[in-house]
């Protein structure tokens, strides 16, 4: 069985490179990108203005080939690719909440970005509080001291 | 341009139809549900086992054609699909969070599910709490009334 989606817009941001991105974008709050939605699917931002974040689904579009184990950038050891966040995944699809600023047309600004310049855009949906925040979730393998480190490093 | 998925396994819940899911997970606590990631990529649930909730990754199968605009499931008045999570997308990709129960080889029990039987799974993320919960975030169009209603009706 193969699914076939088509991009609905593009991210665009600073980075570059893969080795400029941030783990995640929570890590760099000043991260600015800017999302072009392709004109015809515009009329799907109505009402988007209220929100304060978003969640952002795309096409890792340089991942490369796939692996099961991989050593996520917090961690020494190998994990499960179902275990981390990494984009050598099976579908290399990839996640990301960034902060909302503003939208003008089809253009969406946005912060707290982890994601490359060029990125192909599949989805945009709300942030919403009530359905995504879970205050009881418990963190597997991912230890405080690391992501600390790269708090204070960022 | 066509991106090109296939699945990792597939999703197996009570709902068989999608007037029977409920509106988000994390409104009905007790829906259960399995998840059968295929064989050849069981090892990629390597250190799973300590996540207390996971972001699933899925295609809408039954989702039919797309629409721009859409009445969401809570509210009376057309909002953009961009700023609404029904599942008529331009790409019918959808996440859910679920609580996580137990792994047993390539066998995921979870629960706090809203997803229909059958559904073909992308790609499963580990949730973290410091990446994925924003307790800064504000809702759009979505009134507290109504989801106070839903989940006293559930």
């Amino acid at each position: 069985m193969e699914i076939v989606y088509k991009p609905i817009g593009k991210i665009l941001t600073s980075l570059k490179e893969k080795t400029h991105a941030p783990i995640q974008g929570v890590l760099a709050p000043e991260s600015r990108g800017s999302i072009e939605v392709f004109p015809e699917f515009a009329e799907g931002l109505k009402d988007i203005e209220g929100f304060s974040h978003l969640i952002l689904i795309y096409h890792f579009h340089k991942s490369g080939d796939y692996t099961l184990l991989k050593k996520p950038f917090l961690d020494k050891t190998e994990r499960g690719i179902f275990s981390i966040r990494h984009y050598s995944r099976p579908n290399p699809i990839g996640i990301s909440v960034v902060r909302f600023l503003s939208v003008n047309d089809n253009i969406l600004e946005i912060a707290e970005v982890d994601i490359l310049d060029g990125t192909p855009l599949l989805d945009i949906k709300p942030y919403m509080p009530k359905f995504d925040i879970r205050n009881d979730a418990r963190d597997g393998w991912l230890k405080d001291n690391e992501i600390n480190k790269q708090i204070r490093g960022s």
